[in-house]
């Protein structure tokens, strides 16, 4: 199974506006190329705050043919809206809901957050490429991309403008020599 | 006085590798760049613990012709480093240094850091340019490139490849409507 980390991001690393959840932040441009890139998966991982961050979005998407599955250390309190499919929640790492979403024979899998989820997917090895977003903001304080100390390395693989003020930064997983 | 912010980070935002002072794991491509970019520049205002962190390169440098302030404290401290017109050091903001630069004759300045010094330039409106070099790497954690919660906007001025893997993003100040 394919997977991509999709992250937006200030200038200045910060995944949210000081300790605002959520991306509202983001552009237009950013949103635009988020939906379309989705369209890319069918299936996603997410952490409890990024679900509640952006969950009007994601219960309007629940019925789509993508498999949202939701990390909580409490799943029963979101069993009203979970929908076998299409949103579940799961009391699991990373590693463990990957490997169900590969044996239920998903194939293309997006990690959209946020900094616990990213770390755990590319500490883990999980990660294939990591595609970020890059804002013309800074916040000076924010959730980071990676909630702790670590020493990944990556290659760059593409850059581009999403539109005049807002680039795409896409990046795979290098193995350090 | 045209005043630019330089800047090497990871690309999940970090100045710094964890605690680890300096910008050993900038590229020979940005080193290239930053020692490159620094011949277009008549003078320069660093944090004292940038000073410490880079102080081989930067005694070494003294004798060119660019003038290196380096905020601190505790300019005694320094006496015996200081040489007039190529580097001195003030216990002294950011605004009074660029205005006593400026009425020397200086006219281009570039601002190195680290944290503190970027923040306090930004939220002058001192800075007329950013220039981001971003390194296919991520630590997590490290300083971040403004101390503290900002909300400054910026206008994408130019996105380039210095190397296969290492990105120049140059903006501007926005301001806001």
């Amino acid at each position: 199974m394919f997977i991509a980390g999709i992250v937006v991001m200030s200038l200045d690393g910060c995944l949210t506006r000081h300790a605002q959840a959520g991306t509202g932040f983001a552009s237009a441009a950013d949103h635009a190329f988020f939906r379309e890139a989705l369209r890319g998966f069918d299936c996603s991982i997410a952490g409890r705050k990024t679900f509640e961050a952006g969950r009007e979005s994601i219960l309007r998407a629940r019925d789509g043919s993508r498999l949202q599955m939701i990390l909580t250390t409490t799943p029963a309190r979101f069993a009203a809206e979970a929908r076998p499919e299409h949103l579940e929640f799961r009391d699991q790492g990373v590693s463990a809901v990957a490997r169900e979403l590969k044996d239920r024979g998903r194939t293309r899998c997006a990690v959209v957050g946020g900094g616990g989820i990213y770390r755990e997917a590319c500490a883990l090895g999980l990660l294939d490429e990591l595609w970020i977003t890059v804002e013309p903001l800074a916040f000076g304080e924010g959730v980071r991309m990676f909630d702790g100390p670590v020493d990944f390395a990556f290659e760059l693989l593409s850059f581009e403008a999403l539109s005049p003020q807002t680039l795409l930064l896409k990046y795979r997983r290098a193995l350090r020599p």
